[in-house]
């Protein structure tokens, strides 16, 4: 397992997204980026996926710390939180930083990375 | 190891930002994101790093060929290449993203994965 998921039956995609922001706002995450996969890809490679987007989110004096540590785990950052249409609604998965980061061998790290877990953990609990 | 690095001595910051995007786009990589870590703790916690610049490639096709194979990978992009100022000049490092996904036990993505580590290596090479 290497995200933390939440199912929102008959949720629509716009407000899944709007709801998950809020929740990362909420715990001090800001979202540096967003990706639309579907409108990259169609307008890229011409193939149709369904509703998939990609946040990048950011607790900036977790980050701070995690680049303290260790100068490239940029390279593993930010936090995503994916937000797709499955079957009968919307799902929510937020990455577990300590298995995004595992090839990382760095213990300090490793701990920084499990506080931002539970953060993320957090966060997804509460869409 | 869990990038692929290359040190550009006395070169400048948005020299070799610029060098970087030139070289991913010469091998199908577009950059879907970019996040400017110096300015972003700045403004956020208002703490000074040196200049750090996160490029998020993505090849749209081998991005696909993932997301076939394993819906959340997205969990995993794109694949980031960090442009920071270093002593003497500016590193350049690649994600490796057979690193990135260890943690995802899919070995139809690892082959992918390790296609992508090709590609990016090459790109490092050519900077």
């Amino acid at each position: 397992m290497y995200t933390y998921d939440k199912r929102l039956p008959d949720a629509q995609i716009d407000d899944a997204i709007a709801r998950t922001r809020k929740a990362l706002g909420d715990h001090g995450f800001g979202v540096l980026t967003e990706i639309d996969v579907k409108k990259t890809l169609k307008s890229k490679i011409g193939v149709d996926v369904d509703n998939y987007v990609i946040l990048g989110a950011c607790n900036p004096k977790m980050a701070y710390e995690a680049l303290k540590l260790e100068p490239k785990v940029g390279a593993m950052l930010p936090c995503n939180v994916i937000v797709r249409s499955v079957e009968g609604g919307v799902e929510v998965s937020a990455i577990d930083p300590a298995a995004s980061m595992a090839a990382i061998d760095n213990p300090e790290l490793k701990r920084v990375a499990e506080t931002v877990r539970t953060m993320l953990k957090a966060v997804v609990a509460e869409i």
